[in-house]
């Protein structure tokens, strides 16, 4: 990786700065956030202008150009990459280190006073503009927006934005139609006195109308806002999409229907000037709801008196506690995932010794077995297939560069999951193709401990997921040990593979109590940096508990996997399992054996078959 | 109990809410809040206010009255008990429940327009009363603060402000001087760039000068408050306490001193114009540290841009932390207090069968047992003395009305604890003098178990107290129990049984991290409304842990148990317990016998020693 030169685009951007054409009063800062328009965490080509004027590409990253300095927040992830990215004009800004300043801090420390500090108030969330505004006013700044985004003006050969055709989806798939998920929200809007909801997210935008796109890579949305009224429906979108016979008769967009179900369909560029009338129109107690991520823009749309914010909207929640069609749907995808993965370690298993095998062959063959699936649309996130040291980068994605062959005697790590029409999936096992050592069957046995702790636990209705993570860590903390990150994520029904509001992880405590039919992740780890990396995941669905006794009548709830891919039994020291965690063992491998067996067989695939039969056989108790 | 009759204090009050003598605009509501100018838990009979105008007495609760109502906020500890203290001029809103209106909604749908809602600025916390101006602005009325208590003006014979003799604790007590406190305190301040702190805390007052009190019941501190500036040191106290010659000698007020460690004695009541003083003659740059539940009136003392706030002081954090004379005090006065329970509990073994032993008897014996022990100064708290369906009142403090017998067909629960010069204690012990059901053995030892994982869980130096509540659970959960309280508070040395920053509950998440020193309480507990209580509590060290592995060289840490009273092995149901669980049990009572055994024999105490070594004799294996 060289890194990019960036000294004559950061050149052309100070110019820009000070450019009438752009900005009323030239800006002394300019904030180059990482998301899009819709605080997405996955993001078009044409929304990545961050890595466009600095290089750096991660996931997470802030930009800040002054007139003397260019600068860079990301957190631990990402430090290695980002230095090697960025060329001598960026400082890199280490998040979470002692001694980094906040962006804040930094600015008002670099400013000359009475300085104007840059956003595009499309790209900045409204709570984030809060917090810095804040910031700069008191140490005698301000936060300008900035109208046009200054990175466009200045990227000449931005790519177009995404205008890909849309898939609708029917009852079988969604379960609810878009006419009754309309209605429900209205009522949670009526139970609040709400009369706007505006959608901003764009999962939500899609989820809502049961309508999936290709826009942005691994997650199946398309660029569009919507507003709801207590009558009326306004669909922001763009390009011809709408004119496809199948999207116009899924949204009865010629049909003679009640008028609060009429859709509007308007220009996506509209949403601003249209959510601007809609705010000046309002009478008293009419309040409008917004997320409170929304982009500044939007939200500056309504007056302030006028807002309802929240961190999780209606849709969000409602998205999440999946019904029963998208429940059977996300089983259906969790089978042909397995049916790939046991293709794929069957195939692993007889070339890996061969020497040929590359992490990024291992991966695309992944994919291979995946695209052979019915429904497969696309992989749900960048695959990561990392083999011994690289396995403990915790974020990897194998490249040129860094691609390491499989060997006998390397654990290899396979992170990867896939869009199909009736669900999402994503799943990591940990497997060893020659002897693993004594110390690597101690800490993968430690992990299998604490992801059978969550699996397996029993908990009262109404608790946050935050409460949980400990259980994962407790085998771990035993002897030491640790993994620095959360323990699971809330997964969308062919939808993103990240989504909220609830999830299992100490960080968080805003979360939306678990309930039965959320979908979330248990992915406990163990990374050795340098060495190894450890992580068993499966995508588990809330489903209630039996219990002895009811204490409240509350009811209790535990997690079913959904995901049934034999768990390496070669890892497993099973002197360091009680005898509840083997039973866990064996049962889920019964499990994986009668439903992923019977569909391996349904497929005709009896080698693969014959390696899950292998693979499934009960442990031996403990001597 | 009959209700407070409160017609005419109503009518009263609502005269002074309109008297320009009071106010300098008649306010349409007035809100009597319950704590004290300190934000104290526990507070002085003067300080009562809310129970007084209400009839109300329990320790949480906020009384609000209109011309026209009179309204009352509590939670569910409290709905009975407020229901029947108060008249029919009060209506309950009882907290927690979902049509309950939240104090500010009730106002803005009870109010005229543009009506003013006084309150003292003394005894609201500033956060409080910035959501609250918030939400009341938003609607068009004001919060305005009221100089003059009313409550006070019509509280004809309300007690004087307590203001006794103080006691002085010397190095082998604290470990550290006042002075060596102060120049740590500075060198925070230093570090955040503060230059003046200002101590509101009752219990951070006394903890700082190495000063004790009993202005408060249960809580050895005194009414004070202090402003520390880098080079000054202000006393804010009443009456001659500050002409005890022990006092002057350990505050070396008569001595000649660095002028940076003469402390300036001043009236309590100066505290306001002294910090305005300081406030106005602050510049740029010049900040003043207050904690965030400081008074309002404190706080705006202070112009805005010179106020540093923090939910935490530097004192609180500083003091959670024992040192090493702290820690043996606090062990010196557990084992005391294991000597008086042993006594109780060999007494209550044969005076229970003969049917005259009352909660309030068994509580008062409890009392006099602990005063018998060297350096006792007075109880922790209200001893908690419950039998039967009175266990399973949280909360229960015997009164006439409710004192039950003990007897051999009940369980018994006694939570108590005292304050000893070198250290204060609170255990729980639950106790049957009969044969318990298999279904009360049961529920104990789930309870049991739970009390277990938390005290000999291993977690990694850093985490956060709230992240092992769940351990406690997780027995309970298995079988859909679950106890509505958290499992553990912070624990004074000498001082305030409850204390901040550290904790161990599913309710918070600003908790601070655990920190080797740290002692808090482990208290689970299961609850049948009706029958029974069960609650296992012990006081627990925060150790550093050895572990077989060390990562990222972060250390580990577990408890201690300093409380050693056997836990009664009748109630266990071995059969339910791991081998490490029995181990821990027997290991637990192994130091039991040990230490206070040789405590019972050196104090002569031979029948209660009988008594310690039968009830500490080791659990059998399980079949």
């Amino acid at each position: 990786m060289s890194p990019k030169i960036t000294t004559e685009l950061l050149k052309q951007l100070r110019q820009v700065m000070k450019n009438p054409r752009y900005v009323q009063e030239p800006v002394q800062a300019y904030i180059v956030p990482s998301g899009d328009a819709h605080q997405s965490e996955y993001i078009a080509p044409c929304d990545c202008r961050r890595a466009f004027i600095s290089g750096f590409d991660g996931s997470a990253g802030t930009a800040i150009v002054t007139e003397q300095h260019a600068a860079m927040w990301t957190d631990g992830r990402y430090f290695l990459q980002a230095a090697h990215q960025m060329d001598s004009n960026w400082t890199l800004m280490k998040m979470g280190l002692k001694d980094t300043p906040t962006q804040e801090d930094w600015l008002v420390s670099v400013l000359p006073e009475g300085s104007k500090v840059g956003v595009d108030p499309f790209i900045i969330p409204a709570d984030q503009w809060k917090r810095m505004s804040k910031a700069l006013r008191s140490a005698g700044h301000d936060l300008v927006p900035v109208k046009e985004n200054l990175i466009d003006t200045i990227w000449t050969d931005c790519p177009q934005r995404p205008c890909k055709p849309l898939i609708t989806l029917d009852l079988s798939y969604t379960g609810v139609s878009w006419r009754d998920k309309i209605v429900a929200l209205r009522s949670k809007m009526a139970e609040r006195k709400v009369m706007w909801f505006v959608v901003t997210a764009l999962d939500e935008v899609a989820w809502l109308f049961n309508l999936r796109g290709s826009d942005v890579e691994y997650n199946p949305v398309f660029f569009a806002y919507a507003v709801i009224g207590m009558n009326t429906i306004r669909l922001f979108i763009d390009g011809d999409r709408m004119m496809d016979p199948a999207v116009r008769e899924h949204l009865q967009l010629d049909s003679t229907l009640e008028p609060e179900f009429k859709i509007q369909v308007l220009p996506y560029g509209s949403i601003l000037s249209e959510l601007q009338a809609v705010g000046a129109g309002l009478s008293p107690k009419e309040k409008v709801w917004l997320s409170d991520k929304a982009s500044y823009a939007l939200t500056e749309a309504i007056p302030k008196a006028y807002r309802y914010l929240t961190p999780y909207t209606p849709i969000c929640i409602a998205k999440a506690v999946k019904n029963a069609a998208e429940t059977e749907g996300m089983r259906r995808a969790h089978i042909k995932d397995a049916v790939a993965l046991c293709e794929l370690f069957n195939w692993l298993e007889k070339e890996v010794p061969k020497g040929t095998v590359t992490e990024i062959v291992a991966s695309d063959k992944a994919e291979e077995f995946r695209s052979q699936q019915k429904d497969f649309v696309e992989l749900s996130f960048a695959t990561i297939s990392s083999t011994g040291p690289n396995g403990a980068i915790i974020h990897y994605k194998p490249v040129p560069e860094t691609n390491r062959t499989l060997s006998v005697n390397e654990i290899y790590l396979l992170d990867s999951g896939a869009q199909y029409k009736d669900g999402t999936t994503d799943v990591t096992r940990t497997m060893h193709f020659g002897t693993p050592s004594a110390y690597e069957k101690e800490c993968f046995t430690y992990v299998l401990k604490g992801h059978i702790a969550v699996s397996a636990a029993i908990f009262p209705n109404g608790t946050k997921g935050h409460l949980l993570d400990s259980f994962a860590r407790s085998a771990l903390w035993d002897c030491g040990l640790d993994y620095l990150h959360g323990t699971g994520h809330g997964v969308g029904s062919f939808l993103n593979v990240h989504e909220g509001p609830c999830g299992i992880s100490y960080k968080t405590f805003a979360d939306e109590p678990l309930e039965a039919g959320m979908i979330v992740s248990d992915e406990p780890g163990y990374y050795e940096d340098g060495s190894f990396g450890i992580r068993i995941e499966n995508v588990v669905l809330v489903i209630p508990a039996e219990t002895k006794y009811n204490f409240k009548n509350r009811g209790s709830l535990t997690f079913e996997p959904l995901t049934l891919v034999p768990i390496q039994t070669k890892m497993i020291d099973v002197n360091l399992l009680t005898e509840k965690e083997r039973a866990w063992v064996n049962e889920y491998h019964g499990q994986c054996r009668a439903v992923v067996g019977a569909e391996l067989e349904r497929q005709g695939r009896h080698e693969a078959l014959r390696w899950l039969l292998r693979e499934t056989e009960p442990l031996a108790p403990a001597p």
